[in-house]
């Protein structure tokens, strides 16, 4: 049952069977159909999230409400609103479930407890922020330097599992992109022969 | 001698003193002059730098040439490339000093070691790394939704020691704004009353 969390974590680091257990046991399960909310603005976020299998998206409404995607969640990806989660104050965004979902959650508290019972844990964190740091940093140099082609295909290095389940204009949106702009990229990508590894993990 | 340091870790964690110890045992002393740099692109980088005195910037430069501000770092900051750090890449960041500074590096190995030994300090490093995390996609969501005065307003707030410190250019940089327009919002904020506040703590 918690084979594929499991399986992350040992991705990483390498707990105790005993760690693992007392890890395991706060662990909550959830599940969301498609087009059902994770977390709406205005609301105080007590939990992070651990994607068993589905998609999601994490979006922000500006105030003309316009959508502006700015992550996806697939499998073994956490998700959740870390602004709000960690300061302790109302989120800014929503997340959305686009295919039915399974997910893991884990309370505050509990995380703050395991921290301190089993600081393999705190490593394991530590990592995969590490990586999502890299990872928001690598996005805002990308939009700084790249134009659309590079940045679709460092979408697709990033996300190699997603671009075949995902609608064109959730990438586009991304990406910054109207649909059309995107379908031209795509287009000249083929041309070119050079989709053959793009969705390729 | 360590005092600052120290008290930055002590923001954030309570070490004891014999992991303290640990700690500034494995800081190396670092002093570089205004226009100096600390990294350049190409190159493997093995440290993570803490700010004594002093300012930087990071900065990527594209293609054409053009500069891009991504990052600055003044006393208490810590600064770096972790792309290239923890994925032992090439960075592909110059960081440069603005004015005279002074800094602590950590090595990669003395860090893992640091970890091993006193978890604590992936304590410390899990709590900076989550906040650098929130502020990027702080600025990713910004870039995203707000404009020109607003996100010049947020910069003021996430850097309230900076701004009256670094030259214009380099702030409409980092906002992706000429010159010119970082003054006319100056100048409207002056206008509106709304200045008072803008570069204190």
């Amino acid at each position: 049952m918690y084979s594929k969390i499991i399986t992350h974590v040992e991705k990483y680091v390498t707990p105790t069977s005993h760690a693992l257990k007392a890890f395991t046991s706060v662990l909550q399960p959830l599940e969301l159909k498609k087009k059902e909310n994770l977390i709406h603005p205005g609301t105080y976020i007590q939990h992070e999230f651990f994607v068993e299998s589905g998609c999601l998206i994490a979006y922000y409404l500006d105030k003309k409400g316009h959508k502006h995607i700015i992550q996806f969640a697939i499998e073994d990806w956490w998700v959740g609103d870390f602004d709000a989660f960690y300061n302790k104050i109302p989120s800014k965004l929503y997340i959305e479930a686009i295919e039915d979902a399974k997910l893991w959650s884990i309370s505050f508290n509990d995380l703050e407890q395991l921290y301190h019972d089993h600081p393999i844990f705190e490593r394991y964190f530590r990592i995969l922020v590490t990586r999502g740091f890299i990872s928001q940093r690598k996005r805002v140099l990308s939009t700084l330097q790249e134009n659309a082609k590079e940045r679709y295909l460092d979408f697709c290095k990033t996300y190699p599992n997603i671009e075949s389940r995902v609608p064109n204009y959730h990438i586009a949106n991304y990406l910054g992109l109207s649909p059309e702009s995107l379908s031209r990229i795509r287009k000249t990508l083929t041309e070119e022969g050079l989709n053959i590894d793009v969705g390729q993990p």
